[in-house]
């Protein structure tokens, strides 16, 4: 870059000062679940809105999944990426010049790491591991794997703060609905007391159906039919996916320094059809809620009033916050789905391109 | 301002560059109904931490109601100001001073202009004169008075946009819940192809009563005594102010140019018991919705059913955006306040703050 000297003149547009390189942005894509796959068909789509939108031409440069690796540095040819995929069920079969596992997230030059492996609540692993390698080798990460925010969530924060690079993980709360962006980004001026939610969408659909008249093991078995939950439900139904997602925001949105072993958690199993009853007779259904206040970290099934406007059905999420000034507020959103939680990747790369651009003269 | 000479360095964080002086922000008050007394209040309590985490140091310059005007180019007392208008009704008994009211918008030197005074969806005055005024001068605006907006919206942004200052109205729909920031933030690189909202509190708790078995004017003999419907409540019950909001979002969010007159309105006088009769055996509401899409820009009262998120009760406000990539998604909460609306207009206040410290080297 070539040293530029700002005068004396009341009205200069930063932004004139920014070079062109800062247009790279090289992309690493580790993990091609749903929505890794989900994730490239909207860049596939969105290309021209986003360069013509926000300047940014997105580069994938790897993608990684469980058996092989497709690379290329100038750029992959996505749409043979994602049948590759389809055609063989993994990557392994790419045509490319190879590259190997080992060092790869270091080794690459890219300005942008995803995680996108599957959430581990016990070890974070892989997750934590690779976000770690690409915080060290300074590329921002995005990440929709709970895992490694759940356990490690402030040195995680402050590995990126160290490096100057940033670590975003919108779509690991409510998929698609942006819930972490509206409470940093909305309430300006004013500061989150507490928040309640309903953050699984898994145990929400049981419990209406519970609420319907169902035993919980037949509502579960609809879950499963309908493809709702997993074939070992056990990260949903015992609440754990909902204390991950609490820790999250607790961390993010209020500040707070827990992990997951400091949720106070009960799952839906023991959920019986006479505190179903019991809750309805008082115009309640029973939710599983996640709290977070000054004394409260919570995740716990408990009637809430069909008045409330958390009490939403099905598959829906719902966060209400409570404010100094602004009162309470509630979000409400479908908390999974493929394309839903690739828009949120796509936000959140925003984000860091729009960061990029303010803070770097390159 | 001395010059500056930026070095070749990769990270130069822009802000340092930055000149002291757009710390300066004189702002004048216009109009001191609840809205405006409560955003004294409001800064009162604030003062501390919008410095310290925005670098804000609002300076009131002057106060305008209809009978007197309280002045000082280094700052009003804001206590005596809230004082003197409760124990005289007016700021007309206010020791400081004099100011003449003709030209005293564009005469003053400030960089915020506040226009709160009472919606008029007729003519929009005086609104509409002091905005103009306002910004022919210079000064950025914040306004929560409807009449402006919905009436001329596209020519008062043009001409914002001429004189190079910012217009926001985070206020003028759901009070301080921030429905506006929420759609122009939280879906970058998304976008909204339409919405439904509930956007009016007062016909919500008409109907909900009518709902519980009132009468509509039992209903509204209610919604008066409990302060939330004017002694005239033509402007609710007629669907006018659901429409101005409507307006205003279609223009802001949806990039349309439109009027109040090219809303299709219906007020909720017509509903009739035997309709909300029907609603119910289908398990529905009926709710003064407003509808904004390619081909249909309405407010009426229609059946809402319960299962649906913008169903809420009381005096609640609700909006469901439907977006491209990221699903549907609703925002709840309320529609007014004093406070609630004077934490909106500091959320202004703190956007047009920080885009001051991005394009401007003073």
């Amino acid at each position: 870059m070539n040293n530029c000297y700002i005068q004396n003149t009341n009205f200069i547009i930063i932004s004139t000062y920014i070079n062109k390189k800062t247009n790279l942005m090289r992309i690493i894509v580790c993990g091609l679940g749903v929505v890794g796959q989900s994730f490239l068909k909207l860049l596939l789509a969105s290309s021209t809105s986003l360069y013509k939108d926000y300047g940014i031409k997105p580069r994938i440069i790897a993608c990684v999944d469980s058996k092989g690796i497709a690379y290329s540095p100038t750029g992959l040819d996505l749409e043979k990426v994602l049948t590759t995929k389809q055609n063989f069920g993994s990557l392994k079969g790419f045509d490319g010049p190879k590259l190997d596992y080992v060092n790869y997230i270091e080794d690459l030059d890219a300005e942008v790491f995803l995680e996108l492996t599957p959430t581990n609540l016990q070890t974070a692993e892989p997750g934590l591991s690779n976000i770690i390698s690409a915080l060290r080798s300074k590329k921002n990460v995005i990440t929709v794997n709970k895992g490694p925010l759940a356990l490690s969530f402030s040195s995680l924060i402050e590995l990126a703060d160290y490096n100057n690079v940033m670590l975003r993980f919108s779509g690991t709360v409510g998929g698609g609905t942006p819930v972490l962006e509206f409470a940093k980004h909305c309430l300006k001026g004013d500061k989150i007391t507490s928040f309640t939610g309903i953050l699984n969408g898994t145990t929400n659909y049981i419990l209406t159906r519970m609420a319907d008249g169902l035993p919980f093991h037949e509502a579960l078995d609809d879950a499963k039919q309908k493809g709702y939950a997993e074939a070992n439900p056990s990260l949903d139904i015992d609440g754990d996916d909902a204390a991950a997602k609490l820790v999250i925001m607790a961390n993010w949105i209020m500040g707070y320094k827990v992990t997951l072993r400091d949720v106070d958690k009960v799952g839906i199993s023991n959920v019986k059809q006479e505190d179903i009853n019991k809750a309805a007779i008082e115009k309640k259904s029973i939710k599983l809620i996640a709290k977070c206040d000054k004394n409260e970290l919570f995740v716990k099934p408990i009637p809430i009033s069909k008045d409330d406007p958390i009490y939403v059905n099905g598959t829906l999420n719902a966060v209400t916050f409570r404010s100094e000034h602004s009162g309470e507020q509630t979000i409400i959103g479908k908390g999974a789905g493929g394309m839903e939680t690739a828009s949120s990747i796509l936000r959140d790369l925003i984000e860091i391109r729009q960061n990029m651009t303010t803070y770097e003269l390159v």
